[in-house]
């Protein structure tokens, strides 16, 4: 039922910002457009410490064909109010964007912040190619126009842009000795992990919060997603979870009648009328998903929607009217966008276990879909081919170092985590209860005491790497 | 003095093969030139143990822009005469082939072969794409036909080709379990270096037989190489050294007179008659250049070269007759080719203690007549961006892992080489008097004990690694 449209740009979606929690489009919108030019929600001007800078960037870092010598000009910003400075080899701390413009991430990513004036850091943001002010090409539109401008769109180009600015920003700084922390969340967090493991003579650690790195090529199983967001809501409330396990015939049955998706496009107050109802499905799977991807205290989506699903229970018998509610509980405005390439995550969910109706993961549709809609053929063993898969565990317990994998458990990608520590320095730090990247989110007052808890750890695991990092130097340059 | 076109092409030249000790281009062919179609100059079928394969490999492994889809054929043979097989997780010796047909190199590298039955390996040659039957766009003219198609001709794609090869052999033979060792001489062992480095989870050692890795952006001291080359004839022959040393001067006063490029042409013999006296004064520089870095036993170029250079002067006093006697002793046929782009060494000799006269690099000249000549921008900075340049040691110290850098001092490339060990399983294995390349040589009776004892270390090393990994995978799966 899930169209390989909506998977298609699922895998950069739902793979989306820690900081997104309650972007959902509203209902009708289920096309997450790649057309729109992103909007800046909130600007970073407003933190007086944040200086806005360009990097003249490569268009393409592996190839040496006229053409790849474009540039595009990639935003960074530098907050140097914490910085110790170069000569005390003070660290930065640099948040690698992901799939957004880095603004957003700003705002609510306050790890960095929370955490500088401990360590004297510099912190640096970095936005991702193709978001935000760094778009190749002039504009977003010619961005996109065609598989050739896409073409550029991927995570290795993503790290070795990382890279550039990283060693330019150090040099411009003459802070060739400053160790360097990259963070990052989700598909950022996936980044940072990759960035130590590619470019260990850049960075010295990594926090990767909520990276799902294992979901590729069958390294995780696919079922995996979907497991956690139906145990997330049975846990909050098995009425509400038997609720949604109905609604889907409910939705066929209305479906079918003469009138039917006008009677469903009613019944969501759709902006536009359902022409499949599969649409519907849809748009309530990423609502059920996104929720409990990101349900953090102290709201708790996944309570918001059960607790008005239950409660219209007892007002109406109606299944499909009590679903509303919890739409209604939960929906907030978002304008979308993206593409498919080399991110192919197979999540399905094939057997009828969970509150979603089956519909495993099928790689020869979703590819051939892929390529129909956005005119890229994706690379379902690349992620593997370049960063590592299956044998992560045997082969990177001896090889990697310093990195930080942090989940939720209640988060559904955390299925796709490292959930084990591979060695004494790449560490898995997990919490029960913890949501999609909230590790990495602003400190609040609210916090629970686990949380907290979450930070501390992470906290004194960077420390030591720089600590034993700082001690090396010392002793190179005495010997 | 010496042109920049030549420096251009030197940089994979004189990073050239191990085994093209004597394939030094005929006085006048100058411009090694990369419009001929390479020639297959030793045919592997004579091994009948050797199976030939091809893989329809990407041409771009970092773009989904359409035309990257395309894909050429990529060579490869297997030799599995000694494999213990999937079952047993024997292992796979991995030769990644460097800046020619890979022939030749099955042909002269003898220790894949002289070791897998030891190890029970498996052996694979992997050719290095656009070079022998490994060549894009149909053809060696086509592919060299202007800098778009040129543009996929560097090292990050080529060990992505290697990824791609490795997995897919893997994946074909079932022996997912089997650890591959990768094994390459100069260029191809910053290769194998860096292959370990970016895909560990691939490969599980690297043996990187002379490979200057550190020649990169600064690290190592640029009269390093010339350093070396003066070295090796002053400890030769002094007296060869003195005349090598005046003979500069020699040939430009010479030149200086009316008919002197004449006069120049006749004495050498030139097969075109000299426009210029730089042209001359190159090829003798790469004459001494690939004498000191092949000086190998038991022949010992260097001593062949002042052998005769010495006995010249018993029969004349003219230094230049004394000079082509050099020559004629230590020159033979073959043809060259290559294109320059991101291996920007930046080997020079300004000051005048070298027998060469000064000549130091200059990086903006370099880059321009790259650009004039091939077409291709260097990126004199992206070697060191994507593989880590001067911080090495302090990084890879506690990052990297199961490497060799094997060196012989007298070779003038162990002047970018990692000459000590970085770490317990980055390793040093140097050789006071051993060549370029010479370790991974097939063994002769005539070896001497030297050589055979770096070659056991070697050994005992990357059994070592392998032991490991397989109590690993023991502990892994009984856990």
């Amino acid at each position: 039922m899930y169209s390989f449209r909506w998977l298609c740009l699922f895998f950069f979606l739902s793979l989306s910002l820690c900081v997104s929690a309650f972007n959902i489009p509203r209902l009708g919108t289920l096309q997450r457009s790649y057309q729109h030019e992103p909007e800046t929600i909130i600007s970073p001007s407003s933190d007086e410490d944040l200086k806005t800078y360009y990097y003249t960037q490569r268009l393409d870092h592996f190839n040496y064909r006229p053409d790849s010598y474009s540039t595009f000009e990639q935003r960074y910003m530098i907050n140097s109010k914490y910085w110790g400075g170069a000569k005390s080899s003070a660290p930065i701390f640099a948040y690698l964007g992901a799939e957004a413009p880095v603004d957003e991430d700003i705002y609510y990513v306050g790890f960095l912040r929370d955490n500088a004036p401990h360590f004297n850091a510099l912190i640096v943001y970095i936005e991702h190619r193709y978001y935000g002010k760094s778009i190749p090409f002039g504009s977003w539109k010619k961005a996109m126009r065609n598989a050739t401008t896409r073409g550029y769109f991927n995570s290795a180009q993503a790290i070795a842009d990382y890279a550039a600015v990283l060693l330019h920003l150090k040099e411009s700084l003459s802070a060739q000795n400053s160790p360097i922390i990259v963070i990052g969340g989700s598909y950022g967090g996936m980044l940072a992990s990759w960035f130590r493991l590619k470019y260990p003579h850049i960075a010295l650690g990594a926090l990767a919060s909520s990276a799902p790195i294992l979901y590729f090529n069958g390294v995780a199983p696919q079922a995996g997603y979907y497991y956690i967001v139906t145990k997330d809501f049975k846990e909050t409330s098995k009425r509400c979870y038997q609720t949604i396990r109905k609604s889907w015939s409910e939705i066929d049955r209305v479906a079918k009648k003469p009138n039917g998706l006008s009677i469903l496009s009613t019944t969501f107050k759709t902006c536009k009328k359902l022409s499949q109802s599969y649409e519907l499905k849809d748009y309530l799977d990423s609502i059920y998903t996104d929720a409990a991807q990101y349900n953090q205290p102290p709201e708790y989506p996944v309570k918001v929607i059960c607790g008005a699903i239950d409660a219209a229970a007892k007002k109406t018998h109606n299944i499909l009217s009590q679903i509303f509610e919890g739409v209604v509980a939960y929906m907030q405005n978002s304008s979308c966008y993206d593409t498919c390439s080399e991110m192919v995550m197979p999540i399905g969910h094939d057997r009828n276990d969970s509150m979603f109706p089956p519909s495993p993961f099928n790689m020869k549709s979703f590819v051939s879909e892929c390529r129909t809609l956005y005119g890229v053929l994706p690379q379902p063993h690349w992620v593997t081919t370049y960063y590592g898969g299956p044998d992560l565990k045997l082969i990177l317990h001896r090889f990697a170092s310093n990195i930080i994998f942090s989940n939720g458990l209640r988060d559904p990608y955390s299925s796709g985590g490292v959930l084990e520590s591979i060695s004494d320095s790449v560490i898995a730090v997990s919490t029960v209860n913890g949501s999609h990247c909230l590790d990495i989110l602003e400190a609040k007052a609210s916090d629970p005491e686990w949380l907290i808890m979450q930070r501390k750890t992470e906290v004194n695991i960077i420390k030591g790497w720089i600590d034993e990092y700082q001690a090396d130097l010392l002793a190179l340059n005495h010997a």
